[in-house]
């Protein structure tokens, strides 16, 4: 079977691009699979692009082609590209950054700038078009090799993986008694904010479920919430309302409030700005 | 052909996981179809996860499977279960009054507790999550049920129907020229407000399609909206802006303004507290 | 293979209708292929859902069926309607304007009234139903002739291509240094504005990219926005957050403001209200 194709952009469902998008990949083969990754990645985020990839890219089909457009830079001197992952997939996308999370966290194995004298969109009177590359070249391109009229090779030419634009990505702080983060993206439905501190860490630094965990959240040096919240396997183990500290569905420590807001609760936010401090000891 | 899945959830496509769900559900089986029922589902709203799925699921093909997941209690002792509907559907859903409406209107020919040792995702390092049974057990059975990789029977122990949570369902009361209900649920795109009254009950009360009938609206014991209105087919048979009664989509009798929101214009809500009144008689 | 349905609507995904919709779709015929266009056009905006039409349509297989409802006299006496397009496409919908655009840029061979007493969905006690023609007709008459039930003739009777119901159609004035248009349509979701002038006018007329030009928007006839701005392939040829004038993916002159939403920047609207004057000539 082909390849299933799975799209994520920012461009949302308000107008018809994503509807001329999946024209252009039918176009070019009938038999195609479009799968809805989202299209409402925050606009112009290309951290959230990156970090969504490696949210749910591991539990497709290896060979799955993600096409990910967040691509402010269009039309400008980025490059557009296909990369191929350490574990068989493909991601078709501008190499701005949303390739940052799945190059250091699963690991990159080629990389090849795509060749727009043979990989874009022609004959439908928009080859000056300078604004839509995710209808005009990754979306045609990505529909190209998922169909098997190119190979991966005839994407165009391979360049250094150390060239692919990367953004700065932080690690915790783990001690006895004590972890210390960042959160490095949010769950926006839900209100939750996931840190980029694993269960594994957390337990290594002695934090077991059932436990009160004095919790301190700062935005640059001001503190933005103090309290001391029980860790539990899942939200409903507090009150209705109540905040908790859990394991998220990537085996992360994050936080929430039972069926509420943590984020519009206690205004947090969520980016290297905003550090997050676990300590033993409950109630101060 | 295998039976298509429907999923109808509460996580929005704001962030990755539909996309990680749904790459759970291609990795059992790259051949089966998914199609959004919907995703916004409002966050935790079980009575709407119920009512969705009456609203829609008799227009599928026999055999459809539903996965409906607004699991509020996600990882606590509530159980995970997959019914079978006596019109011959299928419905893998956390058993938390979701399956309220099919049980009363339709009737739940037989439903069984999923085995998590059989059917949860292995090996993808997500054991130990509490907090994504969409993706870890819902999709995942769902996926081996449509897929034939288990039967019914291969999704766990049968357990008494009469022990699927409900939720109350109120029902109307209908005398000459009176009628009363609750509204039941409402459009929240287009504005309109459902109540519980059929067309045939509101026909027996003596209504018909022409009659201006006096309209009472009760918040608990508040008034929020009295006058007469015209009963008609559709909403064009009224002034842009003006209010109407008509049989919606169910056959049951509601509530809507041409081209505009009578929620909002009248800001009425729905659910058991809001009750309404029609009565014989015009302006007064 | 069979032809594509493309669906797009302004029920949104807030309730059951799209799938109620779709389910009858694959009821008529499980290999039936179903694609969302969208079902976010603005409600009630026939204006919007003749536009997407145009916007998305050339790049899908020809033989693909949309069907387009945004349908607020549903029930009431407008034609329901199939049209087959010059270059070989059918839209399934109400006619009343959501043909506009075809019909002036591309062209409408010919049209057919839908037959009720055939192409109209039985059996699932909704016959009385005056309110939901996305689910009852449109969706379901698309089915049948996507399946090859009926073939177009099966549709019902053919009526002259001139009834086709239409809004007025705006075209520029362009002279020597000089273009004049309206916004014609809105991107909303990036925040940029669409004239109705195309590039190659534009180029006529004698502006270049790298100029700056003199633009000038008024509501009725108050100036809304004044300033010289640089015209240019894409969006990143100016800093963030600043204005420019660039070729949109239609080859139609657009406004916008790198990374930021000139429509909120500068509370400019869409509508033959809102007339745009090009000069040559930088500040002033």
């Amino acid at each position: 079977m082909k390849p299933i194709l799975v799209f994520q952009t920012d461009f949302t469902y308000k107008e018809g691009a994503v509807c001329a998008m999946y024209g252009v990949v039918k176009s070019v083969d009938r038999t195609l699979e479009i799968i809805d990754g989202t299209h409402e990645i925050p606009k112009y985020d290309i951290w959230s692009a990156s970090y969504r990839l490696f949210q749910s890219m591991k539990f497709w089909p290896e060979e799955t082609i993600f096409v990910s457009v967040v691509d402010p830079g269009v039309g400008t001197e980025r490059r557009a590209c296909v990369a191929r992952t350490k574990d068989g997939y493909y991601v078709v996308t501008p190499d701005n950054g949303s390739l940052t999370h799945l190059k250091k966290w699963v690991g990159i194995e080629e990389v090849r700038e795509i060749d727009e004298t043979v990989n874009r969109l022609k004959g439908k009177g928009t080859e000056d078009v300078g604004v839509f590359h995710g209808r005009d070249l990754f979306g045609y391109c990505a529909a190209r090799l998922a169909s098997g009229i190119i190979d991966y090779e005839g994407v165009g030419s391979v360049y250094p993986v150390d060239e692919i634009v990367e953004m700065p990505v932080y690690e915790p702080v783990i001690a006895d008694g004590y972890a210390k983060g960042i959160f490095e993206i949010e769950d926006p439905n839900f209100g939750n904010l996931w840190t980029n501190i694993s269960l594994k860490d957390f337990n290594k630094a002695g934090f077991s479920y059932g436990d009160h965990v004095w919790v301190s959240i700062k935005h640059a040096d001001e503190i933005k919430f103090e309290g001391s919240l029980l860790f539990e396997r899942s939200f409903g183990y507090t009150e209705k309302g109540e905040p908790l500290i859990y394991n998220n569905e990537l085996m992360k420590i994050a936080l929430a409030a039972n069926q509420d807001s943590f984020i519009e609760k206690y205004k947090i936010g969520y980016g290297s700005e905003w550090t997050v401090v676990f300590e033993k000891g409950g109630a101060r």
